[in-house]
């Protein structure tokens, strides 16, 4: 695949059919705020009504937090050479604290933009870049701290409230409210998020709003233990290159099945213009790790970077809008010889380029003794910090360690300084960590980082089975999020082995959107149950196309029923292959129930109680049949 | 395919090259016993030495637990038309409490029999059935009461050490023991389990030994918390029905792949042949839900089942070899009502045959009432109970519910019951559970059932995904295995949407493998981290080939590695596709590690800290090359 524009607009096209194809039964409605400009897209999955012999009732539509953005909305206009719609652009112009500059700040932004070679490539309608006006702070932290609700944060009260409050009654009425307080840990989760409590958690540095002024295209989102938890995809070319055309792809196919943010990892050629590309396309926050590509300009010699070089990175991807950068300013010079006993030592790719340049050198880290420069830079342009675990386990044997959790206390520290800037921080965890030991993990991590929103990687529960590492570390993430962490970092089925394909972007995202949703259950998030029992109640009553278009991927689930019962009839059919059309286990307590219902009862178990013997007359005589014949 | 014996016969050749492979650089090695006919098999992995740069150690062999039976001995000569030897047949002779039967005593057994049409399904070296002399009892309950150690106790230790307690100096100079004590919520887990333990925890209940005296074919094994977590993987046609050859061949695929128990649930044509073929054949314990062969005998019509047809499926069942059967005693019919406000009502088929059956005839379930006749029953053959949990919840809305938890106490009142029989006893768990209502099922289970092994379905944490519920369930069997489950019921990716096909139960398996082993490690499981450091510590060395033959699925793993690297050089090389040549993380450790050992000072992290300055102008001499390029 090319990566001319012209391709990447024919692209456009193909993108339409196989990746903005709306979801089943679905439709993207908006609810507006307080200002006309805040449209808050979210998905609505209608349903059938209950069969008339269970009651005939009418089933509410439920309302879906949506991270697709305009790529599943039939009405939306999508053309990937301009780029998605600045949502944002009016609210940043308007708090007049930042000012458009006349060029690129980086040196190496300057060089890429006059190289008459890359033409080709360049994102075609760029984006005049802004900075925060000297003197000003343009975080969504330091507007929080000012008593200051901003249009991100009502966007993203709105958002997470998914339409709740306004259908509680009718998902009251159609009985699939939630039946299960939730164990929390010490989360505090209103019933009604309102544009104050987002205030008050990202003024506490409890939650963050990762959103660069520079990517004004995003749709707010927000990471914290107070509201859904959420997951994060990799992308990113490597050294054998895929196109700019197809990592674009790969982030619209992310956010399709659920991405909450993306991280782009590339390493290969053209970093500058493929990150450009996807930043104008993504809906969602877009984080990087900028020594990746510090290293490439110094031909991956770890030993030669330097904090001016470093430094024209930050900027230079602060200014295209990048969202939250990973920064291994944990990773001391005292602590690498605590990775010498370990069994596998230091994983992290970013850990071990700091490694290796505080061992060459024998200086501190860089990143540790500049960091109060990096957050200067990071307030004029709201980029949050993501502080990174580069000394975190890479296997189960090396789990909470001396190395690990030293460095996390240095990002407890870290976070401080931070916050005295009014920087926006989350702090990213492990990793390898067997089960019994996770919880150790979020307890330091709330005890030294006081709070700061944790964004795990996993963690993997077990090392042996590689090839199926998407499953070892979702049992390690359900855990980690119902403990309390924020957001998490997914893994594909290719982790350890080779770089993720489509699929496995689909598996690993699936795979975590069910971690994510298991910890939003076991917390108690309001309103997380409701698509549950919307979904077991279709199930229940064989509604089964209600049933898959309210599942996470409602195509396999369709595609695997209809490898036996592939015909429509089937779709209404009160069996399934499992058990055959001869009996089903449902249809007796429909029976039970209809008879409550006819009795004219209100306590049904009561009801019952009394009228069984009756029934039971009733059922000899009917012939006992529990359902009919298809 | 065709049920012909000459047609299973003709695909022994063909299951050789793909069920019976055996494991890439395996062997099968056998520890003999006391006597020397206890040999028990285990599958031993060989390792390539640590490279010479890395120190050149030799990695010691490590011996896995095997479920797979003689199929993947290349020494062993399978012949599905005669069944496997019998293992256990000397033993079970020397007793002298149980006699060869002159018929069969069921008189469905006698009828099948009878019946020449069945001449060409019929597996053709039926054995004599045995069954306890008058009086007699011949459960390994019973005698591990008396104080007797029985050969297959004594198996069983042995099998359980997988040579730890011989091989325990060798992984130790290979730094692959254990280094992280478990939480094992009470779990007892010794060193080295010794025949006499085995013994004493049968004899409390907290374990069973589920071995038929007419299934002498199999391997001794125990499912108790004390224990390595176990694994069961349903297989069984269905109405639309696959072959006695597809069974069978389903069978073996299952225990490959690390079943420790076959659940036969077949509900179609020719089930008693059926049975008899997978049971001759298979060296893992069967368990049916004798009810569902019930059914099909009255037609399908549960009002019709009496206990007299029931009876006599039990016995029929008891002779053929079945290990233990899913009894529904405690769906009473005043349980019943309490389903009628439930999300999704009884989802088990055997509760909803038996509460159909209570409600038909307005009697108390016959499989309560006739408890002690059963228990009659399976002490004459050693039939072990799996206490069905026929009110399980079918959706997250309904778990911990008052029907659910009646019927576990109800459990436990039969597992009372069954302990004055000496019969051995196992109680089925749900289901779907949210996780932070989890632990309260595996506490109640404990304090009601009086410890009796807990063997879950799941639980599924989610109901919003089907199509992956391989997953949703297995985050929560890996949490209730912690918790203190004995033995997890798989769930494939098929569960709620049709019939699992050989993919599925692969899938299904190696994702329970997972969550079983993520138990055994959070338990504190002795050996049970050797693997998972052998293999990580495999990966760290670029040991390709010998991390996926240690994995749990070494084909996929390869393949998947294969996809992006696929040549032989590759399998050596210092780093993998996800980073590409250029930078490897893990090199730098062993560049720090080797530092240490050059030095010969013992204390690496002391000597790394003293050494650290020298280190640092010997990284810029030499070039900071962390590898060399390939």
């Amino acid at each position: 695949m090319s990566a001319d524009p012209k391709d990447l607009f024919e692209q456009t096209a193909r993108l339409s059919e196989e990746v903005t194809r709306p979801f089943p039964n679905s439709e993207k409605v908006f609810v507006t705020g307080e200002r006309p400009d805040i449209r808050v897209g979210m998905r609505e999955v209608a349903q059938t009504d209950t069969p008339s012999e269970g009651g005939g009732l009418e089933n509410p539509p439920i309302t879906l937090y949506d991270t697709s953005g305009p790529y599943t909305d039939p009405g939306a206009r999508v053309d990937l050479t301009r780029g998605l719609p600045a949502t944002r652009g009016r609210w940043i112009e308007e708090r007049a604290d930042s000012e458009m500059l006349t060029g690129r700040s980086a040196d190496y932004a300057r060089e890429r933009l006059a190289d008459a070679r890359l033409e080709d490539l360049r994102f075609p309608a760029l984006p005049v870049p802004r900075r925060a006006r000297s003197g000003a702070n343009v975080t969504q932290m330091h507007y929080a701290r000012n008593g200051q609700i901003t249009p991100e944060m009502e966007y993203i009260a709105i958002r997470e409230n998914a339409r709740l409050a306004e259908q509680r009654d009718r998902y009251a009425e159609a009985g699939i409210v939630a039946r299960h307080p939730g164990a929390g840990f010490g989360a505090v989760l209103p019933d009604v998020v309102t544009p104050e409590f987002v205030r008050e958690e990202v003024a506490a540095g409890r939650a963050i709003i990762p959103s660069n002024i520079n990517h004004p295209e995003l749709e707010p989102m927000i990471i914290g233990r107070n509201f859904r938890v959420k997951i994060n995809a990799n992308i990113g070319n490597s050294a054998v290159s895929s196109s700019i055309a197809e990592e674009v792809e790969k982030m619209v196919w992310a956010t399709r099945w659920g991405a909450d943010t993306i991280m782009d990892l590339s390493t290969g050629k053209n970093i500058h213009e493929t990150r450009e590309w996807i930043i104008r396309n993504s809906p969602v926050p877009i984080g990087t790790v900028p020594i990746y590509q510090a290293l490439e300009k110094v031909d991956g010699r770890p030993e030669d970077l330097t904090w001016e070089l470093f430094r024209d990175t930050l900027v230079e991807q602060a200014e295209q809008g990048v969202d939250y950068f990973t920064i291994h300013a944990g990773v001391r010079l005292a602590f690498v010889p605590m990775t010498a006993g370990r069994m596998t030592g230091i994983v992290s790719r970013g850990g071990s380029i700091m490694a290796k340049w505080c061992l060459a050198h024998h200086q501190e880290n860089f990143l540790y003794s500049r960091f109060e420069e990096i957050c200067e830079i990071m307030k004029a342009y709201d980029v949050a910090f993501s502080l990174g675990d580069g000394l975190r386990p890479g296997s189960i044997a090396d789990a909470n360690d001396e190395a690990q959790f030293s460095e996390l206390m240095t990002l407890g520290e870290l976070t401080r300084i931070a916050w005295d800037h009014d920087v926006q921080v989350m702090i990213e965890g492990p990793g390898h960590v067997p089960m019994q030991l996770i919880r150790e993990n979020m307890d330091k991590e709330l005890e030294h980082c006081l709070e700061a929103p944790f964004y795990t990687l996993g963690p993997l529960v077990t090392d042996i089975a590689p090839a199926y590492d998407h499953i070892t570390s979702a049992i390690g993430a359900a855990q980690i999020g119902w403990y309390g962490t924020s957001m998490l970092c997914y893994v594909t089925p290719k982790e350890h082995l080779g770089l993720p394909d489509k699929n496995d972007v689909r598996e690993g995202i699936i795979t975590y959107r069910i971690a994510a949703h298991a910890s939003d259950l076991a917390k108690g998030h309001p309103g997380a149950q409701i698509r549950d029992n919307a979904l077991s109640k279709a199930r229940f009553e064989f509604r089964w196309d209600d049933q898959f278009n309210l599942s996470l991927d409602p195509a396999r689930a369709r595609e695997f029923h209809d490898e036996t019962l592939p015909k429509d009839a089937h779709k209404v059919a009160h069996f399934c292959s499992m058990c055959g059309p001869r009996f089903c286990s449902m249809k007796i307590t429909q029976d039970i129930r209809e008879y409550a219902r006819r009795k004219e009862i209100v306590d049904a178990g009561e009801a019952i109680r009394k009228g069984m013997e009756e029934k039971s007359i009733e059922f000899v005589k009917a012939g006992a049949e529990v359902y009919r014949k298809t």
